[in-house]
């Protein structure tokens, strides 16, 4: 189940190099309390992601990260390590779960695998790829599952023409 | 389209206040270029999101917000004043799309309609609500649609078995 391809760690990749099937492994990020509850204080500011005994007595029963937290740590990693794409990693839109929570000490990473390929048929520099991501902790437990359609450019137009819109 | 139900200001919401068609308004958030840069640099570092030349030169065409970061303000405003559910804003998962890139002097609000409420067979306390809540700019042009699904306590049950689970 790992990537059988074998790439250059500064290669960036075009519509033409993915395929359904291809899979992806980022590099890991460690989440602790003071990075959860920093993250709520700015963007969910709900006592079971900002305090320790609140969140005891709640549905997580015990801390847990925002699930959109664990999103914005997921993009990071897709950025950095997990989703080499030329052109950076643009997303229309897609499904999120989050089938359990994220907690102080886990460390995440992301697994990918394509989907599905589809090239535009009225901008001939690019096309779309589905990319279905499983966030896992240090366990292997799946924390979210998030399936994005990216547009990606193809190499032989987007070298030709990049002024092209 | 406005909401036709009369709330107290503090009022939080249990299961049974929901009905499909019953829509919510949050308050703004004002977007500016350092927020989108901050944000950018801790959880989507990609030229677009950080260089103003270089999102000229994207797909963006000028410097926008990370798709996470309209999602985590959105979730902002839900919080505060968009969505005043009793034990909090609890997501299971979603779908999530953004139509339109959020700009640096956008002022965010969130429009939100209930669409499904459906009880809990297992759990008498509890049931799920499907909510659609599009975030919109200053323009009511739509930046962000997110469907998801909230888990939210029923009234009688939550009042008098608290620490059922």
């Amino acid at each position: 189940m790992t990537e059988t391809i074998e790439r250059n760690g500064n290669e960036r990749l075009y519509l033409e190099d993915f395929f359904p099937g291809r899979r992806f492994t980022s590099g890991t990020h460690t989440l602790d309390e003071a990075q959860i509850k920093a993250f709520a204080r700015e963007f969910d500011p709900q006592p079971f992601h900002l305090d320790n005994s609140a969140a005891q007595d709640s549905l997580f029963a015990g801390l847990a990260a925002s699930g959109w937290h664990t999103a914005a740590i997921t993009m990071r990693l897709q950025v950095e390590s997990g989703l080499p794409i030329s052109g950076g990693i643009i997303g229309a839109g897609g499904e999120i779960q989050w089938p359990r929570p994220t907690r102080p000490g886990d460390v995440l990473h992301v697994e990918s695998e394509v989907l599905e390929v589809t090239p535009s048929r009225s901008r001939p520099d690019r096309g779309m790829i589905t990319v279905r991501s499983e966030t896992r902790n240090q366990r292997e437990e799946v924390v979210q599952i998030l399936t994005v359609k990216i547009v990606v450019p193809r190499r032989d137009l987007a070298t030709a023409e990049t002024t092209e819109t």
